[in-house]
């Protein structure tokens, strides 16, 4: 971490900041700043912060930005803090506006389908909610800790995306605060619209460079009457992946395809002391349907086996049993985690063409006999979002794993641009892929959106240096 | 019609023109211009045009660019002229650019699903294609003589809008041509994204003011293995439209969701000759559930009985006979010529929150009540997708009828507003919805779309003046 940065604030401006946010525990100034907001364990090294407001109403945002823009403070907007690319990390004493307490469901409209939340409710609450009225809101990222407001900062996805979409396609409405305190509202409850520039797919995943999120409208629909899961097991990933083209193709709709390797599915399962429903191959995808029926479901699992088949599949557990339907959830879930509580990490989220996941699988193989370093993959096979894990393993010397890791980090996202892929599927850019999607993306795109971010916050108060 | 705008271009330029263009049937100057590209059935007064180019490439699009920004022309993009808010209209000199010679069908590849195609392909010939391949192109707008390219940037939507969305959810990559004849890619391959600004979502629907689409990479879906139609009939509106509310919340699936009224399907009935399948009650649902099986579609087709019958449902009758499923469609098609041929009027566009389509229906009453101007509608009812015909009748006097028409506009108008509408949710705000489009939007929003239009057009050449 960097010094403290100097922040000229007079006396009297600091006790307006206290006359603002009353309560005590809702703003820390300079060295009260809880140790958690002043770092990011995926940034290596951060700056400091002025200070961290957690406001409770818009009101609130609207002062507290106002107050950024006189005493000239950029501004990070928090949710949970459970992004994984350094979006909310600090770089040089920021305003931090911590939006979690603003956490209440606010409404349910059954009639137009539409749930109204502040940003703070976290996405485990806003699933939790709606289920038990019957409805269902799709996205399902991994972490239901994350806050709904960070899922529209990053548009995040999961792994629900291949039959429903990501965050962007429930996203309603949004009410927001722009840099200069002026406030304003995107999209409608509208299912349809052909009236003017679609702004608000502009601000879905900007990460918090363009606006402050402070009301959230979400498209629900009716829930699935009924979901099966089942594992599919092949000899190799490109047996699994060639399969996931052809389960796509033959219409059989699935609602979650995952791929993950034995290797990986093994360090799970040494870390979580359970068994994986299949101990067949070396590749599984790992599916679940739903439908309005349970014949549609048996029917379409027919239609998925046969596609499978095709392509070598050794075999099909569909997990009819709830224990180990769970079984395999869980230890899919705790991937990632086995993988970090196995040795340091970096964990990407890149997307590529879904025809191009073996190619890329094949190139992570050929850098791990490369460089050495282990590369172990896992992800959503159904819309070509993997993430690749690369491995420090044992090497012992911080300067040669951070040398190797560099080096295969940018070979790596040289080949996933030379395949059209991007840097990041649903996590988003913010601090630590900056200079690999700068890389990756042509200089026009890049300069348009330099220009777009100049209009709509010419000072550059909101999160600046994140994303380009 | 104005006068031709006097444009001073040397003859050293006009040659210049010629020899990018070197066929006679694909340039036209001055008064060569075919008169079809001067007016515009929907504006009632249109500007002149300096000449019309027909480019094969991208590359004599690029060239035509810069051209136009070496001789300070305006530049209209134009598909297949079926638009209907006036977005190709002429208004003061511009170049047209009429790209419906760019019609090549160029790849389909069924591993991603990606059909690419020029944008003069119509729509029709896109769906003829993908369809004999086995595949489905969701977006069914009624014209399917309009060019993708025109749907693009419309955002057209249509009839199933409802079950699969418009064309934005079905465009993966766009290459464009900017004001400064600078090349662009939009979009990718890629499912899912969260990698900077969406830049795609910004240039669907804006007219032709941000850019010149070349080449548009579509995402088809396998085709549905089933579909049937029916009829729903009701003693009224409001119950058919309640209706619409507890099909779409009991997940009944619909594909297509139309209503209208008796009074209007009994002048396509007139007009053509043909006997609605339906002849109780005095307002219809028409509509289609598609599936993976025969069991699933009936299965929702109970459902949808079931919710209809809560709602006051007269008769269901399932269109099982191919000829009345054909009489039925065929009729609700041609329900817009049917009043077009029986009096002058305006069809409006326009979207309200779907549990505002009754109120918006009861207010349309009140004003016909009160102006004397008969007002039909019939739309989408499961996206709150309105067409509103404003009708002239008997009036003889032009003075009266204009005057009477844009007070019912205006109070119309106003109305969607107040239930959070929109002017157009479908065929794009053009000429003819500006001056509502600016009433009805916040003026930090026009602020904002004014100001990207700058940034990425700065000297405004790309069909200026319209949409704000």
């Amino acid at each position: 971490m960097k010094e403290q940065p100097i922040i000229s604030v007079s006396a009297a401006e600091m006790q307006q900041l206290k006359n603002m946010i009353p309560d005590e525990e809702r703003l820390f100034i300079g060295d009260q700043i809880p140790e958690d907001y002043l770092y990011d364990e995926y940034v290596e090294e951060t700056g400091g912060l002025f200070a961290v407001a957690l406001p409770k109403t818009k009101e609130e945002i609207v002062q507290l930005v106002k107050f950024a823009n006189q005493a000239d403070l950029s501004i990070i907007t928090r949710g949970a803090g459970t992004g994984l690319s350094g979006a909310t990390a600090p770089t040089n004493g920021e305003l931090v506006i911590d939006v979690h307490l603003m956490n209440q469901i606010v409404d349910f409209d059954e009639k137009t389908m539409t749930l109204t939340v502040e940003p703070g409710v976290l996405l485990g609450e806003v699933q939790e909610f709606i289920e038990k009225k019957g409805f269902f809101y799709p996205p399902d990222p991994g972490s239901k800790h994350s806050s709904i407001g960070g899922n529209v900062a990053t548009n995040a996805g999961g792994m629900r995306a291949v039959k429903y979409g990501v965050t962007r396609d429930y996203v309603r409405e949004l009410d927001v605060v722009l840099a200069n305190g002026e406030e304003m509202k995107l999209g409608s409850l509208n299912i349809k619209s052909s009236s003017g520039y679609d702004l608000k797919d502009l601000f879905i995943g900007s990460e918090g460079t363009l606006g402050i999120t402070t009301l959230i409208k979400l498209k629900v629909i009716p829930l699935p009457k009924t979901s099966l899961s089942a594992i599919a097991a092949f000899e190799n990933l490109k047996d699994a992946t060639d399969a996931v083209l052809t389960i796509l193709k033959n219409g059989v709709d699935p609602t979650a395809l995952e791929f993950f390797e034995k290797e990986a599915i093994e360090m799970s399962e040494k870390d979580n002391h359970l068994a994986f429903p299949s101990q067949k191959g070396q590749a599984y995808l790992l599916i679940t349907l739903d439908g309005d029926s349970t014949a549609s479901v048996e029917r379409r699992m027919k239609l998925l086996e046969e596609s499978a088949l095709q392509h070598h599949l050794i075999e099909l557990v569909p997990l009819t049993n709830p224990e180990d339907d769970h079984t395999a959830w869980f230890l899919r879930d705790k991937l990632l985690t086995a993988v970090v509580n196995y040795t340091e990490q970096v964990t990407m989220d890149e997307v590529v063409p879904i025809n191009h996941v073996s190619t890329l699988y094949q190139y992570t193989k050929e850098l791990q006999a490369e460089s050495g370093l282990e590369m172990i993959s896992f992800g959503h096979a159904g819309d070509g979002n993997l993430h690749t894990c690369v491995t420090r393993g044992d090497i012992q010397d911080q300067a040669e794993w951070e040398n190797k890791r560099d080096d295969v980090l940018t070979k790596l996202y040289h080949k996933i641009d030379e395949l059209g892929g991007l840097p990041s599927a649903e996590h988003g850019i913010g601090l630590i892929k900056k200079p690999y999607f700068e890389k990756m993306t042509a200089d026009i795109n890049l300069a348009i959106m330099r220009k777009i971010k100049a209009v709509i916050d010419p000072d550059h108060r909101l999160n600046p240096s994140k994303i380009f």
